[in-house]
């Protein structure tokens, strides 16, 4: 089927291919023109048959709601806008609202898979209602990993960001625990060969996992991983998810202590550690580093 | 090749067929004689030709600590003893030097894969000396996955245990971040069918993994885990990790908090909060629960 | 100087009375008219003079916004409303705006001090412009305690509020220092007598607080806390420190954790604990709870 | 009464002070001869009238262990030996047992207050047996505070220890949940005045305590607390908590954290986030710190 896709880097242009090969007519758009297919919003929706389906993959936030926005004034009622990208989910029902209003569905996809999606598939958590699941199918079923698994409709708007935000939550505390364990692994004098421990865990343990597999890829580029800093950005939905957290009641040490653990990597001194250092020295006398 | 295999319970026992069905003679012996494939420790010495290699799969400690004694015994120099058990690591440098004084080498094995291990095979990782190591390689080969993963000789004596250890911890971290996950989209307002986003991570996301194929297989038999209690116990690896991570100074904040979840998990009620709801009454005359 | 003063309970009923007792006139009104000096919030107002400065100490939320909203009805250009109830820090630049359409001033102010403020003083954050706040002096210094400590003009609109909040956030943290540090004491074999170590630690330790004078106190009414549940409720400011912390990407590793542990005293099971039980009888064949 | 007292530091000196202004006879014994009033142990023992009562307050560890060992030559039976420095809880058992062979008594004290103890009174919490606590009376009359508080008899041997272990381990929560409420306080754009605002809560707020107190001296000196870095040392107490957390299936989620926060005060880079850092580079193509 037709498939108007908006935002082709990384993610984008790999989907892009990704659905072509399985026999799908994407029209591409993105600001490089380069790259695009459509030399604006309204040539990309010409080129597409009512009902459309664009799909937005651009940066969450501002860029995302712009470009929606952009989009509602070039298409028609009936069509569907579906945003993959890494939006908020409670943007997602305000903004099915705004397009109801004149006539657009639309439905939030959380898209998981990396780098890796183009050739093992992403797995798909949607959010949205079911008559415009079902029309996008097509879509879905080409991008989605072959087999039983790699979709699933969550709910209603926002379900599908929702999905893949505790996803990444999940993702940061998985990170986490490897990461730890690998610190252990290399501070400790019992371990000679920490690559090797970790290469042995791939299959027959129960911690094997496609998390694993990357990082012993990546040890075997850097054994050491000399090349790294120990630096961590987090892009939103490791927040919202411990925001969700506390907003539920539920308890969510391991995540939080993921997310916090991202925050530190960030600072180059921590006020908090400085309070600290004060406190010793007022009671104890104890040595400070200035 | 002639194995000597003590303790054949859930772990032995399938271990026992996992070998002979690799065309490995596996002489084995449990305190259930039934099961036993020599009434005794001196019986099994004697139906195998030296130099023997016994491989104890007891629990860990005074079992495991006894039944190695018990075998030096009946062992001869240039026999090998190999622990497959969840020793502590740092039982293994006394037990091998004890060992040594008699002439019999030592050997110990973290090995992991649960129940599943008879299928899948079993992820080994090995501490000892090289000669030893590969002495029993055709051991290993037939017990690990086929492959080039699922085994490591990751130093000395006490590396195999020490790496099972980690393992082992990082192996609550994972639990316990899925774990989390799993509450939130519980809890969520916004998640319609929370099996079905689990059983979509399967593929193509990036928190796929055999624990979550586990999981999702979980919620396939009971969809809402409602004929589980939340209690888990724990079986000596994850305090043993949390130790090393003190002693090395190595942040551990993930594993800590899995395992401290794991103690409140089996606690009727907290000491912990019951000082806090003290304090609360006291200074604010809050309400307690009595 | 007259102030009115809406909400009697447990904090305003004292306050009115320990502001009595320094001199000012106050005019009290609550819902319950038996302890009230006015019939209505219009009484109140008439019985004030210009420019009036009235006090709201109601519970947070709605409540307070709609005491508000009406007090802005029976005032006037010039009169002062101060919230001193624990609304939400992002309430008050808002609830400024809105009033000063009317040429009413507003200041909001964190208390804290609990049951024992009437007698100890209540510490006080003030938020707002300073000609108001040099206005209520007066008030101020009767409310809080003698001596130099115990008030600050934190900022602008919100950070009086915001001040209450980390207040609330840090307590949250140093209860549950002394918590684990109790129930380890309770739980080690090496201490006979729990009570006489806490109360060893009253004057001449690091550790000597308010809470721990509080704590002992709870032991000498029960020396094992045995009347109490280990249940604590929460009262939204130690969940909006830990969303503050996320927000501005500070590591809240104790205080998120203390509020978990709230989160966890008042679950009849686990929902996650569930998931880990799953999981280890899935690999393991552990044995679980049902 | 007398007192022989080994090891006149920052905390031994004091304490020597604060006995002789009490009226006891302290003979006071360092390495360093300039401070010391007696030339060797053996000349401090022939200083004091049997029965002796020695007090030792030098580094925990090996210099603890053999200064005892070289007291006990000196000594008689009947003698009391007390360690006052921060021995681990588990070292005082053995000891007592050698000592006792020998005829020598033993008590072990956990001594709080810092440097503000020669001037407050020190916190102490004695492990041993009653003879000897009572024995001892005089001396520990005058090192604690005045009042009924700063004194417990925690239990027989390693209690007294035990008691100042958990003690710290409070305080290295207790101090970081200030500094997190600080950084808090400083990241946030509400809050104009954060010295101000921490010495609000000296008086008449639940948070107050001798901690914070320090905290606001130490802003007094240096209001951006510029002068610091944000690194801490931690002195084995803290580790210990932790380890007796595990041992004792405590959950000790701010302790635990607290202590982890001082590992990473440590760390130039952190091992762990370079792995998660190799992990988002591997899935997602995020872009690294190099």
């Amino acid at each position: 089927m037709q498939l108007g896709l908006i935002g082709l880097g990384r993610m984008g242009g790999n989907m892009r291919e990704r659905l072509r090969a399985a026999g799908h007519e994407v029209v591409g758009y993105d600001q490089n023109l380069e790259v695009s297919d459509a030399a604006s919003l309204s040539e990309l929706a010409g080129k597409l048959a009512a009902p459309r389906v664009v799909w937005t993959m651009v940066p969450s936030g501002k860029i995302t709601e712009d470009t929606i926005n952009q989009l509602a004034e070039v298409l028609e009622a009936g069509d569907i806008i579906i945003d993959g990208g890494n939006s908020k989910f409670t943007d997602d029902a305000p903004r099915a609202e705004r397009l109801k209003v004149k006539g657009i569905h639309y439905l939030d996809v959380g898209v998981s898979g990396g780098v890796w999606g183009i050739k093992n598939g992403y797995a798909l958590m949607v959010g949205g209602d079911a008559p415009q699941v079902e029309h996008c199918k097509p879509i879905f079923e080409a991008l989605k990993p072959a087999g039983e698994f790699g979709f699933a409709h969550a709910g209603t708007h926002g379900a599908g960001h929702y999905a893949k935000m505790v996803h990444n939550g999940i993702e940061y505390g998985l990170m986490h625990a490897y990461a730890e364990g690998y610190e252990i692994l290399k501070a400790s004098e019992y371990i000679n060969d920490v690559p090797a421990v970790i290469k042995s865990w791939r299959e027959g343990s129960v911690v094997k996992s496609w998390l694993l597999d990357l990082l012993d890829r990546a040890l075997d580029e850097d054994p050491e991983l000399d090349a790294l800093k120990g630096y961590a950005d987090d892009t939103g939905e490791g927040r919202w998810t411990v925001d969700e957290a506390v907003r539920l009641a539920v308890p969510a040490h391991v995540i939080a202590a993921s997310l916090f653990a991202r925050f530190q990597s960030r600072q180059d001194d921590s006020p908090a550690m400085k309070a600290v250092a004060a406190l010793r020295q007022q009671f104890g006398g104890h040595a400070v580093k200035r």
